[in-house]
């Protein structure tokens, strides 16, 4: 775990890998983002993608699960905030998603000397290396002398 | 459907009813937020959060399944982006969420005559009237020329 005082500002990191099925897709968008393009192959075949794609908010779910599971992932006591999420391309069944992170910047709390905020750009790139979606969000995050 | 040309700017809406459940909140927070104020009642007991909370994810996707089932849905193309996403309140078993909207711009596309893109902010309020998490989200949305 990385507490508050182990983040680098500036470092940088490479993790995750999510394999992006149709069935997910549809489960998703079904369940969340009942859009014709997240549930259904043929009637996305008539819309605005041409075929079934990714709901941004699973693709930004499935970012998630990467970030919890990443190899050294933050102390983190809560999400705070989110900014410049941008759905570059579309997330498609096939497509394998990896992340690549950058943090921003740390503050620390102004309240609590045992936390502070970091920042982390985020980019979630395809089998293709395309850059398929960027975000930057705002953890609070654990100092060492929190537990 | 609000075609690009039926929105106007500065125009509020008010809608949706989603009960969210502990069930539900532990099923998004295994599958995409695996972090155990998410995952279990008694690992969150011992968390910041103090209980089992959603994942400010699962939040956005209810958000997102509201915004899609409105009376007078947007005749979406495509989410492009986000800005501004704040969770300010835990969202609990046993909330039952509600959204605010309000248009804040509209410009058409620049290289398409039969397109254009709404920003609109989005406030998710709980069954107290506490709002819970705000957000602006970007759509590309048809022209009534367009179909």
């Amino acid at each position: 775990m990385r507490y508050f005082e182990d983040v680098e500002v500036g470092s940088t990191a490479a993790f995750g890998s999510y394999d992006v099925t149709a069935e997910e897709i549809k489960e998703f968008g079904t369940k969340y983002d009942p859009q014709p393009f997240h549930t259904d192959e043929e009637a996305a075949a008539d819309s605005f993608f041409g075929e079934l794609v990714a709901s941004g908010w699973h693709t930004m779910a499935m970012c998630m699960r990467m970030i919890a599971e990443q190899p050294e992932p933050l102390a983190a006591l809560a999400g705070v905030e989110v900014e410049h999420i941008r759905w570059r391309k579309p997330v498609r069944p096939g497509d394998t998603l990896h992340l690549r992170t950058e943090v921003l910047d740390k503050q620390p709390s102004t309240k609590h000397g045992d936390r502070g905020y970091v920042t982390t750009a985020g980019e979630a790139v395809n089998g293709d290396d395309e850059v398929v979606t960027t975000f930057e969000v705002v953890a609070l995050v654990k100092g060492r002398a929190y537990d």
